[in-house]
């Protein structure tokens, strides 16, 4: 099947109890439920209910110095979406995982075993960990490897693992009891892959899984990034904060994916977006003041000073946000650093208002509103080219999530922009990439 | 609780649809069936209505060069353990991860992780991975790294890893939303290792699992291994072919046990059973004489040329076995090699008697019979002190396994010797290796 430009895409991105820093202190939180299997179960069932794409889960590999006020994230991705994939049947199972700090061979039968397990909705999303030293220490070095290097590993490193997917042919499983043979060994192919950074000799010991090759996600903005994303991704997470910049965001990975022979269609790009959805615009502004009250300033603090690269520890609240590092210092996350420094410079705000603009959302659009307000939004930015989706960030999980799920996803299917249920049964099929339709698209 | 020496243990270790080579073949076997979870599912049921101890998973990092009469082994295990921990409740959940492959920081979190996803019944079994270069050459290296080399950093990465686990107290995490603290910092510990092979500052980004540390388990039966295994590891699955020379392997672990100020009653001796259980003993001959008239020569010659290090294709298959190298020089799994060596001894068979005795089987106690006969087996093995239980492989899944779980399993309840309900709730519970029956063992 090819992409139906007319229905828009939703992947659910959970973490903790929320993505508001302060989500856990609310009072319809429960926050021991973080490290309760049966809590990823009924998300990842709420967004099979709401017919979503996807549900992901990000990750880092190290534990942050900041555990006193927050702690997010705290299963490892593919064992939790392996988990996940028992309890459902439909909904698109996306880990992230690092291509810094895995060895490829590993990682391709993990994704190609989650890809059977789940009858073919597994999804990497393709991270190179960032430059914080926090990750590296973990695995022996002093400080991860520079942000070229990385992404020049990265791509090696997908390849690697691409082709070792790739390494069974379709109908390499025999199984013929009368003849003895089991499989096809000319059917089965060593990889033999000598790179600048990898020597893998392949094949790969897990049968073709049902997807061939799982979908690929990426959500780097850097320039690296984008072309990591444009030659090789599926679908896109982004971080935009306005509908021009996220067209034009859309539109140069157009112009990337061209320059690589792929049409745009091959590539689903979906905007974060955080919907603070309630019956009345009352009632939402209410919870985000809620929200907002309950931040802890000094980790509010902690965590801008570690995107900003500035130390905001102490700062005066109600001074202006100090001037920032130049973007090519910057050794973390360019992207977000970007998006922070842009609306830092439209907006001028003081150190406070940035805490409660941000309020540990991390800059992902957020709608505060109706039910209505909130599929306006989307319906807008869809037709403006600026979203062929929205990966769904709930600032306080289930509550949000459950209320977009009943509440806005019904408005979505009566403008006809939403599927009412589910058309195909992998991850790639929901997203219009699988295989087929880019065998046609390039035959 | 401590150990009940008046109570066996047992272990399930699935492969394929059987461990005889050519279960596949047999006309009740459904082989297309190892790809589909729900087989897996089905298998790990089954084992949690007998009551087993655990379910257990094997790996290699490689395909073998023989898949044209067999593949066993499709899926990762940690993974499939996930995917298994969200339909079963009791049942211990163990998977081989090799510490000569793997980074220790991510394999701690995948144990961990998946010790929380079970409510406490994740065990690893450690493995070094073989001298085959085919492991290697998957990851970078023309050939493995020595058997000497291999367990010194295998005990390392073990430490690490217990380390990393360790990281988190049990009280850690607070979650107090009155005063916004969600974790108290002074109970979360880096490592800080710095060791010969590794390096890693810690701590683990998984808050402290049920059962804090995974049950360890342990499957090498060299000097190297049995250091290992009596140092740390709280189960042992071992290959022994007479009941003495499992009461002496059981001895020497004691031994080295005490040596490491650990008491016999910490360490669990599994050594392999094969029952081959039918009504009557005409009818499990008859099932052994079936299974082996489908076993492929070629197949079984390469097999044994790989276990034997020593070319056996196109054997003439009268003659006797030829003679075998030296064990100093045996590059690959030495203790499977010692136990073939030391049968082939005893018995002089020709290569064709050795391929049926074998039969695929990897030189695992085979007891072909009736239920009591198998009850019989166990019990007096467990009675001379030649095993605490056994590690039970099912010649035909899940045929076999089904008949144990209904004729055998109840005999041995019957004569007192294996639990009637689960008595607890943890992998380590069920071995009576729970952290708090080591603490009063040491205290």
């Amino acid at each position: 099947m090819t992409k139906n430009r007319e229905q828009l895409h939703l992947n659910l991105f959970p973490m903790g109890v929320g993505h508001h820093e302060a989500a856990w202190r609310h009072p319809v939180s429960t926050p021991a439920r973080i490290l309760d299997p049966r809590y990823y179960h009924e998300l990842a069932q709420l967004a099979e209910r709401g017919l979503f794409d996807s549900i992901f889960f990000g990750d880092i590999l190290a534990l942050g110095h900041r555990i006193k006020h927050n702690v997010h994230t705290v299963l490892e991705p593919i064992t939790l979406l392996s988990s996940i994939s028992a309890v459902t049947e439909r909904v698109g199972l996306i880990g992230t995982a690092s291509t810094t700090f895995n060895l490829p061979y590993n990682l391709a039968r993990m994704f190609a075993s989650l890809d059977h397990l789940s009858s073919g909705r597994a999804g990497w999303n393709i991270v190179t960990s960032s430059a914080d030293p926090l990750e590296a220490q973990n695995f022996g070095l002093e400080v991860n490897v520079d942000h070229a290097e990385r992404y020049e590993v990265a791509t090696e490193f997908v390849d690697v693992v691409v082709g070792l997917w790739n390494s069974w042919e379709p109908d390499a499983l025999v199984m013929d009891k009368a003849s003895g043979v089991f499989a096809d060994p000319a059917k089965v192919r060593s990889l033999d892959h000598q790179g600048k950074h990898f020597r893998v000799r392949g094949p790969l010991n897990v049968p073709r899984s049902p997807q061939g090759s799982p979908l690929l996600v990426q959500a780097g903005s850097s320039p690296a990034g984008r072309t990591l994303a444009a030659s090789r991704a599926h679908a896109i997470f982004t971080a935009q904060q306005s509908m021009e910049e996220s067209r034009e965001f859309r539109l140069d990975i157009h112009r990337r994916a061209a320059a690589f022979g792929r049409r745009p269609a091959e590539v689903t790009i979906l905007p974060g977006l955080v919907p603070i959805v309630a019956p009345t615009v009352a009632e939402a502004q209410e919870l985000v003041r809620e929200l907002n009250e309950l931040i802890v300033v000094d980790y509010a603090l902690a965590q801008l000073s570690v995107q900003l690269e500035v130390d905001l520890i102490g700062s005066e609240l109600d001074a202006k946000v100090p001037p920032l590092p130049d973007v090519e210092h910057v050794r973390g996350n360019r992207s977000r650093f970007v998006m922070l420094r842009d609306l830092i410079e439209a907006e001028r705000p003081t150190v406070r208002e940035l805490i409660t603009r941000i309020g540990g959302l991390r800059g992902h659009g957020v709608v505060v509103g109706t039910p209505q307000m909130i599929a306006d939004h989307m319906h807008t930015w869809f037709e403006e080219g600026a979203a062929d989706g929205f990966n769904l960030l709930g600032a306080l999980q289930p509550t949000i999530v459950e209320s977009f799920v009943k509440e806005v996803v019904p408005l979505l299917q009566d403008r006809g922009i939403f599927r009412t249920e589910y058309a195909t049964s992998t991850l790639r099929g929901h997203y219009g990439a699988d295989s087929s339709a880019r065998q046609a698209v390039r035959g």
